[in-house]
């Protein structure tokens, strides 16, 4: 008998990414597409069904058979209907079935969820969280995604369309605006945009003028990973900007501890990658807004699967509704 | 045979309450005496004994029998040395085994709770609560008490000895000094040790030099309930004191929708008598801090049992460890 097969999808504004992945959790094949906004949503949708279909073509060499899809996507989506409802780095997909699309061009049931949803999902069953019962996931990329994982299983709430959307706690009444519209959530700290957004404000208040940091901003060659590089060289506002992620990173997790009577945070995304940077700061911020827990109580970790986590939750979560 | 019948306990500052509790909740015969913490712990815990007893005595003309006893306390407890380790409240009831002295001098199994905890399990049995799966409760008192009901159930996090403690999030970074040490904590804004102290600092500041509120604070007469008198009568501190308190409760309680992906709140506690001063300004706050929802989505309800919640609560608690 062949062994039940599971096709991962990680849909970002840059590339979609998909893999053949097996049952332990393997990735057994992993193909990249761009996502090209520009070509519209039924061409990455066809370029999509094409690639997965290459790995279903494959998955005989492995001595499997791919029996269920899942699909993490940035973005808000109808998991029931498969559709994108809107995603901000993928404009080009407002209500958009491409769940439908996948599950009838390969007749293989389809199923999606959040980015970070599924980043817990992957954490979960085999990455940073594989032996916590209860703990708060949070990715950091152009924005903050977030999870809770309680009692070993991904926290639905209400089922309103929407949980642990850990990026619009508030943790600074009144404080910097957000892409939500509200002012000092939690992403308007601790995200590419709102590193990106810092930069533009201390050239506008004049706080920033010369060095590489400012040179970068006039030739409009900013990105999180360059103002990174400059915190490296003591860039005094870049280095600001990331402390100013680690303190609110450290405010937000400290309540969440305290509201739920836990301990454990995991943390993923393409920006934490500056880990060495926010980590001392988001500590020394949990120590001082904490009253229940001890710093040595209190773990943060990062996570361990990385880019790979939200392709093997999605697997995951295919396997769980397939079994 | 008989009934099983249970009491349910409410310790306090100022009194300690017993009630013949049956196996609907209702309350069968409640009895009252104070604390007198003056008296010490020892002459406390003789004095519940007996007025237990006279509650087990009663059970039989009600055609039942006492097979269990919960206590609430305010205060931090280790429920299972019965232990009563630290009340602000009860401060001679320092690592004081009342739950054991209790349970030795009826020989009737004794389970012990936070009070916030047994509140949530009133109002999650017969109460508010009753027919909701996932809220958030918030008991306003001398401090901020919190729960949290998950699917039904109290949640208890990773076992801590703490969950819940919805009074410490902090609400406003570098805000009003709270009682746990930190400062812009949600009980340094909605709590009625907050409205005491905003009294005293908006006289040490000269905001508040003349009128009713200053004659009382000056009498040394000040007491939550007078405060919320003097806003009645439009004091401008004490009105001021209950918007705080409003819009501090309506980001929270944002914040944990958000958070959770849940959209109930239910409110108890005796500081919630001033529930027409700050309920508009809280349902302002929260409309303004949340981004998933919409105001008319936000249930936020007024604790049913009101005083007897936690004697019911506890009651229930008995009753679930004695099935």
């Amino acid at each position: 008998m062949k062994k039940r097969m599971f096709i991962g999808i990680d849909i970002g504004g840059t590339n979609m990414r998909a893999a053949l992945i097996d049952k332990q959790g393997k990735i057994l094949q992993l193909n990249k597409i761009p996502t090209d906004n520009a070509a519209g949503a039924e061409n990455a949708s066809k370029r999509l069904v094409e690639t997965c279909r290459s790995l279903v073509q494959k998955s005989p060499e492995w001595g499997g058979n791919v029996v269920g899809i899942g699909m993490g996507v940035a973005g808000k989506i109808n998991a029931k209907e498969g559709l994108v409802v809107f995603s901000p780095n993928i404009p080009c997909m407002r209500n958009y079935p491409l769940g439908i699309e996948l599950e009838e061009g390969l007749s293989i049931p389809v199923v999606m969820e959040n980015d970070a949803n599924v980043f817990g999902i992957g954490e979960n069953w085999i990455g940073a969280g594989h032996a916590l019962d209860n703990w708060v996931g949070l990715t950091l990329g152009t924005g903050v995604g977030g999870c809770l994982i309680l009692e070993g299983r991904l926290w639905e709430g209400d089922h309103l369309g929407f949980a642990a959307e850990l990026g619009h706690i508030i943790v600074q009444p009144g404080g910097p605006l957000c892409n939500c519209g509200l002012r000092g959530c939690l992403e308007a700290h601790a995200s590419g945009r709102a590193l990106m957004q810092g930069v533009e404000e201390a050239v506008e208040q004049g706080a920033l003028s010369n060095g590489p940091l400012f040179e970068k901003w006039q030739r409009n060659a900013l990105n999180p990973k360059v103002i990174y590089e400059c915190a490296l060289q003591e860039d005094p506002t870049a280095l600001k900007l990331f402390n100013r992620m680690g303190w609110a990173l450290g405010l937000a997790i400290a309540n969440l501890f305290t509201a739920l009577g836990i301990r454990h945070a995991i943390i993923g995304g393409g920006v934490s990658a500056s880990w060495d940077l926010f980590v001392g700061p988001l500590r020394e911020s949990l120590a001082n807004h904490s009253s229940f827990l001890s710093p040595e109580e209190m773990v943060i970790l990062r996570s361990s699967l990385q880019d790979d986590a939200a392709l093997v939750g999605a697997a995951k979560l295919a396997m769980d509704l397939t079994v």
